[in-house]
């Protein structure tokens, strides 16, 4: 086991009925900045019980952080927080907003444009308070201090450690209106930040592998009951519980990882706006199957453990398990080839020219250059 | 799933020589009581890995906190640390010593006679800061707010929330040298741990029950390495990180607990002084028994997952899984029945009384009464 650090502040207020506990969390001296996406809190009444519970609370309002949250919309919210003194935020929606207000966090009390501090975050200094109330379980954002930007100017997608939400709010309840595909999404995100933890060698400790395959487990034994039903409380807490805890630290004590899956997958939504999620489930496989020759021994171990495949020459339980694998991506909906959703050799030429000026070594051992990015991205065609 | 609250602020300082981390964690200005228990620390190194770290610190020392630490000793630690205007806490040793601090961490800045503290805890105001630099994993005391200190006057040993250490180190190789005896307790403290928070009913929150079983298949597993070979690094690193995460909320959340095993062991370990680790094997598969006709799902469950009992009946398998966890703690080295340690009729009378007395209601579901304790204790005999 490699020698670690941990520690996560977040206070983390599960269940139903829970956002009414903001007014308690927050002391009413202070001055408030709610942030919001598009208006789907103002239909499944989230926005309600939100500012019901802050009725007593001095608040303005941000609208409009979108999906892959640009630093060009945050520098508008970044401005209203500064002009108004805002002294605590509060993201009301799912990882994106989560994320675009950690950079409006730690960029008002700050004299830096925000994309300075987004690619340099040795820039950050005093950040303001900043709380969550979750409505989409996925990136793990309610309880970890990372955050992810993009620029729509320069085409880039960054991540960046910003800062922890001092509470973060789940209620299961806010997720029964989710559209299928933000929950199929969810769900691939979700496994994916495990695997990322997980999928590198096996025997460096055998308690986080154990955490890491629960959490695939559960995800692999919820997804068809989710899928009947939505509004299956039990099962959306299970959903919402495993997302958080696929990313807050819990699972990588003392462990490597290897982030190459994510690190490709950014660069393909930054040129075609996909969905984080989906463009995960376009590489991984494709990963999975180049790397083999040094991921090989965990991949045979997920396979047994999670998708129960004990049979065949190692070389087999390798296919059988990354074929597995893409057959949960398909039942999610969602593609695995790049050409499904006309993503074409300009866009693999670009991203590894990208890589490739970079000088960027991706993986756990460092050996994710540009070439093998490359075969990854042919492969997935 | 319940509703739940989750915070646990405490850092993590995990590996070889972290000890040294000491004077990085610790501002210069603090005024410092380190905390001991007998003269182990001295013998096996650590006590001159943490004067040199601190060399540059102001610290005083107090020595002798016990096994089942005392209120009477601690009101000597608390004396001085008034006496001295103490303002940091660094408890060297196992679970006794960091819980006996933190009753010192919650009293110094206090008026109370410590006991009112413990048998009151709404007493507790101001704590003075502590951290943890642990040599016996077993408690969890490292990573929660939990302590429970015994009264010798009036033979009660009670366990109270007191405060969160701020940091905690934890070396694996200061466990080399532990007694075989000192591990073997600590394993069985850790499963017992695990169980109070795991062996209810099933279907709770399939994720945190993969994490408890988790915990329990690792243990299992590095249990006989352990007694192979007590300097396998990898091995102690294993069995500190699950001691430390058997007990800090994380598996937990959202789902019951028991914890009449450790309520019925106390009382053992106050009238007879046993270690708390071997008190604990004395009881609980008595009280799987007993208390079969409720928790056999979850032991079935907990039989297939962990041990891997998957043939004959219900009852068969409860049987089995019962007697392998009791073959697991007599492959320790530990006594599973009260008449190995010559506890006798006069002592289960003593403690059926008490629990009368009180009023006391036990598990999950406060159906363990003083007459149930009674069965669980005769059958122990």
């Amino acid at each position: 086991m490699n020698n670690f650090l941990f520690q996560n502040p977040t206070k983390l207020i599960f269940g139903k009925g829970q956002i009414a506990r903001l007014a308690k969390e927050i002391p009413t001296d202070k001055k408030i900045l709610l942030t919001f996406g598009g208006g789907s809190v103002k239909q499944n009444g989230v926005y309600d019980q939100v500012k019901d519970a802050l009725k007593n609370h001095n608040c303005m309002e941000f609208w409009g952080i979108e999906p892959n949250p640009t630093v060009e919309t945050l520098r508008k919210a970044i401005a209203l927080g500064k002009e108004n003194q805002i002294d605590f935020l509060v993201a009301v929606g799912g990882g994106s907003v989560s994320d675009g207000t950690k950079l409006i966090s730690v960029a008002i009390w700050n004299e830096n444009d925000p994309w300075d501090i987004v690619t340099n975050p040795k820039k950050i200094g005093k950040s303001v308070p900043m709380a969550t109330v979750l409505t989409l379980p996925a990136t793990g954002s309610e309880m970890n201090k990372n955050s992810v930007i993009s620029n729509t100017a320069t085409a880039e997608k960054i991540p960046f450690a910003a800062v922890y939400p001092t509470f973060s709010i789940l209620d299961p309840e806010t997720t029964f209106s989710l559209p299928k595909f933000q929950v199929a999404v969810g769900i691939a995100d979700t496994l994916l930040h495990v695997m990322e933890q997980y999928l590198t060698t096996t025997g460096q400790s055998p308690l986080m592998d154990r955490w890491a395959e629960g959490i695939l487990q559960t995800l692999v034994e919820i997804t068809p009951k989710i899928q009947n039903n939505q509004h299956d409380y039990e099962q959306m807490s299970n959903f919402m519980l495993c997302a958080t805890m696929a990313l807050n630290g819990f699972i990588s004590m003392g462990v490597s990882s290897d982030w190459a899956t994510h690190r490709i997958a950014h660069e393909i939504t930054a040129l075609h706006n996909t969905t984080h999620g989906q463009s995960l489930a376009l590489i991984f496989s494709s990963l999975m199957r180049v790397m083999a020759h040094q991921k090989g021994a965990k991949i045979v171990q997920y396979g047994e453990r999670v998708w129960n495949i004990t049979t065949g020459s190692t070389d087999e339980k390798i296919e059988k398990t990354i074929a597995k694998t893409d057959e949960f991506f398909r039942s999610l909906g969602l593609a695995t080839k790049l050409s499904e959703l006309n993503i074409g050799q300009d866009s693999i030429d670009k991203i590894v020219a990208r890589f490739k000026a970079n000088g960027t070594k991706l993986g756990e051992n460092e050996n994710i250059t540009f070439d093998v990015v490359k075969q990854i991205l042919e492969l997935a065609k």
